[in-house]
């Protein structure tokens, strides 16, 4: 009867649930536990008291953070977007992907999702009634274009991609962009999905955006999070970028989902938009995973490439045989650091000893941390 | 290829945009135009200068805020529910209406709205994959109990029911949800889906909530707004109250729908509950609606009786033979009077030439409207 019946509580609930109740160290759900920008936090409070932000937004966004986004959309990627057509601001990326699978994907669509794979697409593809075909990344956490071409069938609707890459950190070269590329463009009723909520956090290499494609702007559509981007994780604030034609069949969904998305929020991010710089978010992250790497130094885990994203991977087959869900549960209990299992992100379970750790934390509960990961 | 084909935008953003357009008076979108509660503002702004706030709340509602609406739901109705188990934060009661019908119909269900009712049920059900069965309300805009009994079929999965009743502003009595109580005996196969957004917005006539009935408990579930209880449309903050083995199957949508709600106006709402008089509402827009119907006497407009909502009914029959779209527009473009023709919520499209006016405005606003209205 359940139309998710082999659904359970998402990881990162049970982790962080976890995590309260043996008093561990959250190292498991990816949010920050540092002060947000005071200018965010002084923005944010002169919009509450100035109490013209209390009533509906427009449906598709306040005004001027579609326009804000626009300018944000050219600095980084040199593309023009339409905020009138081409723009949705969302109750987050989550909502964002769920809206557009609804509004694009059917019965007898199938979407290719590349394991292992943030938790919530899964759910959304079954819901909008398609079929999720799961392709393996590589060992490296990085596309196989041969096993994802040999994926597609005429029934493809729809490849979700996610760069950089949650659970790994791994950012997409130039050459996984052609290799997409072509893809689109023998299969004419493919289209791209492209997770980018880590867009900013990226370190020596640089995350290649959808959006900086041209060829793929007839066919593709970018998910984005400032939650991520600017350290607000509970604001629940997200935004789509999409050709016409599929906006306004995911607008038809949305108005009826959520309808709009709160407005306090949509004024105080327009408003910071003309201070912020992204760009230094890069560096900020980089210093951290810097920070937590050198930590981890003499622990007797191996720690695999973060290139973007605030997570970090790392192997323990050095230190137990365990399968990486009993492993991350005992570590949190028996160490008080909270993880995540990376094997909860691939469909068929596959388990490689990998979990993945949450860095956007202060350096004195990244200390900690690692002062107890080396007892393991 | 849409999902939703005959799905054009909301009369709700076609009007407030044409009004913008218009410099027109707005009273079709139903949201306040009045300051809200310096409390709510003071607690709002506290709460974000504290910066606490920031990151993701838990995936069902705030900790405070699911207690909040505990003490709540049992200082209304004297029932007790458990917020670990029966209650759920949504982004807006649009948000809640759509998740539960994603969890509990699907294709093969059949699920009985009443019309006029509000317009994202309709898509909301199709989404679902369930079938949307339409039963008109009576001349009054109240249930016709043996026109519903006569549209249940096996296959019925909800009746979805919305008192007090928007567009009309009625309010069910107690044989009302007597009749609903035989219905949902005789058909162990159907749930009730209540939409109570404007529970608090009632005048000389109490409204009544399936959370008072006992008998409904383990087969309904209510759904309601903060939007509407404290003037705070663009909050978007709504919630839940269902029976846990219900709610199971809608926490599996929702944590991979939006995964949870804006933390700074839950955390803001939970303090505000302890010192908020939401009795106090149903007054102040009594007063509203008093002082709307006594400026629009002298109109030619004839009232039809308003008992709760935000919202007030009028014929036009005296004044014109136009379809309702075409008077509201003819009335918006020439008079610069913004309201919702009722035919839109009919899905057959019957039209009784009967028009709907928000009095969630200021007295100034009413007074402008309605010396506008006069010249009709
Ligand atoms: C929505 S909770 C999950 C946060 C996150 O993106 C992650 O930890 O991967
Ligand atoms: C979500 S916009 C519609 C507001 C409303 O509830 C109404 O006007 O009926």
């Amino acid at each position: 009867m359940s139309k998710l019946p082999s659904v359970g509580t998402s990881i990162f609930s049970v982790m962080s649930k976890m995590a309260l109740e043996h008093k561990a160290i959250n190292l498991s759900q990816g949010f920050p536990n540092f002060p947000i920008d005071e200018r965010l936090t002084e923005i944010h409070s002169r919009i509450v008291l100035e109490a013209q932000s209390n009533q509906y937004c427009p449906m598709t966004g306040h005004p001027q953070l579609l326009d804000g986004l626009q300018r944000l959309i050219l600095q980084s990627y040199g593309r023009t977007v339409n905020p009138a057509t081409e723009l949705l601001v969302t109750a987050g990326a989550t909502q964002a992907i769920f809206t557009i699978l609804q509004a694009l994907a059917d019965k007898g669509d199938e979407v290719i999702v590349l394991d292992p794979c943030y938790d919530s697409y899964e759910s959304a593809i079954i819901l909008s009634g398609a079929k999720p075909v799961h392709v393996a990344l590589n060992e490296h956490y990085l596309p196989d274009w041969n096993a994802i071409e040999k994926a597609i069938t005429p029934n493809t609707r729809f490849i979700l991609t996610n760069d950089p890459h949650n659970p790994s950190g791994r950012i997409w070269s130039e050459r996984d962009y052609e290799a997409l590329e072509t893809l689109v463009e023998k299969n004419p009723h493919l289209l791209v999905l492209s997770d980018e909520v880590y867009e900013y956090i990226t370190f020596e290499k640089k995350h290649i955006s959808i959006n900086q494609r041209s060829k793929l702007h007839e066919r593709a559509l970018s998910v984005s999070s400032f939650g991520k981007t600017f350290h607000i994780t509970g604001w629940k604030i997200g935004y789509i970028v999409a050709p016409q034609h599929l906006m306004d069949e995911i607008k038809k969904v949305h108005q009826f989902l959520v309808f709009c998305v709160n407005s306090t929020a949509q004024a105080t991010l327009a408003a910071y938009l003309d201070v912020v710089n992204v760009n230094e978010l890069g560096r900020f992250y980089q210093q951290k995973r810097d920070v937590f790497q050198s930590l981890m130094n003499g622990s007797r885990f191996e720690l695999l490439p973060s290139e973007g994203t605030y997570f970090q991977l790392a192997s323990y087959a050095n230190i137990s045989n365990e399968d990486d869900v009993t492993f991350t549960k005992r570590i949190l209990t028996e160490h008080q650091v909270a993880t995540i299992p990376v094997s909860v992100f691939n469909a068929d379970g596959r388990d490689l000893k990998h979990i993945r750790f949450c860095f956007a934390k202060t350096d004195e509960t990244l200390i900690q941390a690692a002062e107890k990961l080396k007892h393991i």
